[in-house]
């Protein structure tokens, strides 16, 4: 029973199953294989417009690899305090920027507001040489907490990325999950708000590894090709990463997949509320903050629940986090085993 | 009937097998999952020494991961002229090192001698600030031009690196098949040699996307946990790339698929060879270097072989290259079709 | 009347005879000449035992170049939010590291309390590779507000660096005005409090370009030629910017200039205090900060008078700073000028 | 008597006194005085262009950092294996331009010449995301072995980088020597010859420490600001670099200092063909390498003599090098005691 991660799960059959497909003779090494020349067309129907795609193992290098697309060595990049390219990739950022440097903004809900990021931005010394310069903002969707930037949030964001002239990246590692949840297009959440450049990913949603950086400019990526190859994320077998992304991105299996997770945490997130127990963050996709007494999540432990804990208070707020296989009957053995020893 | 690459393959049905089986239940992410946590183990049985192994995606970051866990950014890395990280990998060991220099060294077969480093690294200005320091020896095995060291050309090598106070890094993308054509013990070939750590390929063997950095000396390993995760190269779903090694690994399967593509190559070298056709480097393992005029070269496409060349002459040098799932039907057919073009 | 900084000022006349006097015969370059050898033994005797001494050209430099003998790429180095490695070196900590992340860190007086870096440091995730693991502290003294560090408070530090094993560097571009004005020994506010690392700074105290890397702990300068040389920073003709230092150092002159700035800075400030003008900081060192209407700050350029808005509030925080060579009858105007446009 | 470079020389006399000229009042800091106002308007009047000036404290700052500007982290710079950025700076052109590599050229009278770029640029992998790209040309002048490129072919080698896109960089650190030998025009051998980038030296011509990085082509110093700040090269008294320029080329004191030093050398070649001592490369400047048996330098050496060897042979070839400073009797002594230890 384990609530953990989304990437604790294993891969969905049907991406499994493309995976064999994919096993059928010799194709050509490095992205030059027929799946992967189908990518670009498959995501430029997801998103509604022409992008260009380039498909790499982990989401920490899709992260860092977009980034480095948008801001200079000298370029400071505006993101949430608890973010995860802030917090969790052991500096990828910095290093595949060249020494870019981090800009933690506060914001509710682990969301940053556009009117504090033209703050932040306006007060920065622009075209001074002994600051870092402003190039890029980058945002989650969702957000490290589960919660999920509505398609006009994310507009105003765009709206100050172009007033003061830097890139606008969005850290999608979950953005089927936001999708899902909201049932937006994807074209409103990124292109048409503004955003340059998408890490979609696939593998916190049922694929084995598959991420995608995608541009919805094409000329920000023109040296793409490059930084991927030097960063070691450019694989020989690229057909097997491109098949997975195929058969997430094709016919609607991302959706599918992150629906069900959702649905599986709304009931998590409704059981839990019955039973009173507060909640650290509105449940809006995949993940669940409860706040329980220290005691209580001992007890879980004890009878084999698994999750993560992310304060170190008491009560402790703990991350419950479902993917497409969670099961219905762990999340009411949970609510129920909840329920029981609240009133112990 | 494509002889391209070894990477053109699709995956081994015994690695295949292990993905799927892999596949079950949930699992820690991030290389805690029970799989990676047998990898040092059944790797140390491999090399009958305690190793310490981080899993990879990609053979480019094997080696500039591996590289930058022995070099400075102002260190200096001996390598052949015709090595992969020199030619092949976009600036990676440099963007790794985080600035390192590859000094180029000719060499016979493709191969480095040891007294010829020896001489390089005596004429170093050692300790001059002007000078980047010699930091490391870097070779393949097999090579580029698919010839193989033996344990006594390692261990000459390594006595130079131990003299000069150097590391010792083997590319290893295709180690698998220098072990299966010499028949060597893979610890006369490394840590016995002088070897530091290993660049151990299995992706170029038969696996999906499988690629390790084996640590002979675990005091080198120290940092690098934090290098791969900045490098973006942790798989959250660790057990599927795990899941490939042990397949490989485990039992000698990836002997037994070298083997396979070595007796390929080497029926095609022999075949050409009774043809008359030259080979501009001895086969040793897996690949086949013929000279071929180009006219033939043309024909040969024309009738649906595919092959790279290597250099732009005429007649042009050509690689040929033989993989666990090359047909021995197929290198029939290629030696029928080149004594026929050539008596045409 | 220019209190902007004291790096406006010129060249201090004892330090200008010192390079012409050095101005003699040819003597080896890139540091081997004989001022540059005597520069370990006469900056020993500053601090009362065996310190490593680079010379560099600028305080930039000096401070990245430092940080990076202490931090690795994947480092966490902890600074204050308004220190000038966080904010006014677009970037060069982040670049000689490698890539190493600033933490900021809030502290009143612009100094930062031991006991806040001790909860910090053991709030993070040491040892696990998701996180940059904390490398370095860095200190200023003077801080970037004009305050001083006392002798007990860096030591707290030090036992704070040393109970998680980082280093200590302390960025002392402006040292000598915190020692002129405490009176304290140098080895009691830097080694014996723990620090490892100084940036040793002269041209803000009377020199033209000479700045010192300082290593009290030799081990940790054993890679520093190399830094220093790849990163621009080995003078050819070394002997010019020795003999800055020597001239400083050598006999007690950087304490008699920067006392002389303090002496300055201090008739100013109890100038402006007894017309009843807010301090935003106390005057310790060189800088006064002084809150004034927007009104009265424009008056005072309109005569004459230039400085530094330190924020962008009415009424706003305006620094004043002395350098040696600082006139006593222009602060006597300036006090005399605020409190005639006060009186309007 | 010092022949061993032309930076063991001290400062010339009109240099320090524009030194102790500048040392007026206070001024900005950090290159906006006065003096650093006026260098792009005397630089444009030596150029007879407009150009772009960047003043710096080092040689390798100077050719690190123009590099920077002309090369991606994954470009390719072409130079002569011979050249400074190969093998004297420790890797600081890896090191700015953030891991592009030199790809050294081989090149009669340790000069590349343009047919050669040609071929190796057109034998490149333009456009493989496998291969470093072509960047840049770097050419130094003088050579470092004293030779000096004429206006034609520079701009043979212009050619060829515009042919195939890439930067054009000088390494000027002895531009002035090569000037006032061959009489061209600065633009000649510069922009109207294709030259991007300049780094122009002063300090191995009489400066103290002073060297300026020159764009001829505005655009490609967009960014070159920042990069100079982070890579800790900006100066804060910036007055005292820039007076030390616009001593050395507001009114030809660059071109007397080195006709002196030319001039010394001339003498000295001459002398030595006289004695039938072998040259190693023509005089053009005012390096001489003179083939001598070991025993001469040792015994030259025991009476005084200072110079170095550029290689390890017998006879050795030593290189002998004059500055502004250089006296003519030393040279005389030279030659006298070559004389005299030939016939004994």
């Amino acid at each position: 029973m384990d609530f953990r991660s989304d990437n604790v799960a294993g891969v969905a059959p049907e991406i499994l199953a493309a995976i064999l497909e994919a096993n059928q003779g010799t194709s050509s090494a490095y992205g030059n294989d027929a799946l992967s020349q189908r990518l670009d067309s498959v995501l430029s129907d997801v998103f509604e417009t022409r992008v260009k795609v380039f498909p790499v193992a982990t989401g920490t290098a899709a992260n860092a690899l977009a980034l480095s697309a948008l801001a200079p060595p000298f370029g400071a990049i505006y993101c949430h305090s608890m973010s995860h390219i802030m917090n969790d990739e052991c500096g990828a950022p910095e290093f595949f920027t060249g020494g870019a440097k981090l800009r933690p903004m506060e914001g509710a809900l682990c969301k940053i507001a556009a009117e504090e990021l033209d703050r932040a931005l306006a007060s920065e010394g622009n075209g001074d040489v002994h600051n870092m310069q402003p190039a890029a903002i980058s945002i989650s969707q969702t957000s490290e907490r589960g919660t999920v930037y509505d398609a006009d949030e994310i507009a105003a964001i765009g709206r100050v990325a172009r007033r003061h002239r830097v890139g606008f990246h969005m850290d999608g590692t979950r953005f089927a999950y936001a999708i899902a949840a909201s049932g937006a297009k994807p074209k409103d959440m990124t292109w048409k708000a503004g955003v340059d450049v998408l890490s979609l990913g696939a593998t916190k949603n049922g694929a084995l590894a598959a991420e995608a950086v995608v541009f919805f400019d094409e000329k920000k990526a023109a040296e793409f090709g490059y930084r991927r190859k030097r960063g070691g994320q450019l694989l020989s077998k690229g057909r097997f990463v491109s098949a997975q992304l195929l058969a997430s991105f094709s016919d609607g299996l991302w959706l599918r997949l992150a629906a069900t997770a959702n649905t599986t945490a709304r009931r998590l997130s409704r059981g839990l509320e019955r039973l009173g127990v507060p909640l650290a963050f509105p449940n809006q996709a995949n993940a669940v903050f409860a706040v329980l007494p220290k005691k209580t999540c001992a007890a879980l432990r004890e009878i084999g629940f698994e999750f993560y804990d992310v304060d170190s208070g008491d009560p402790v707020t703990v991350r419950l986090m479902a993917s497409f296989s969670t099961k219905t009957e762990d999340v009411d053995r949970l609510i129920e085993a909840v329920g029981r020893l609240k009133s112990a």
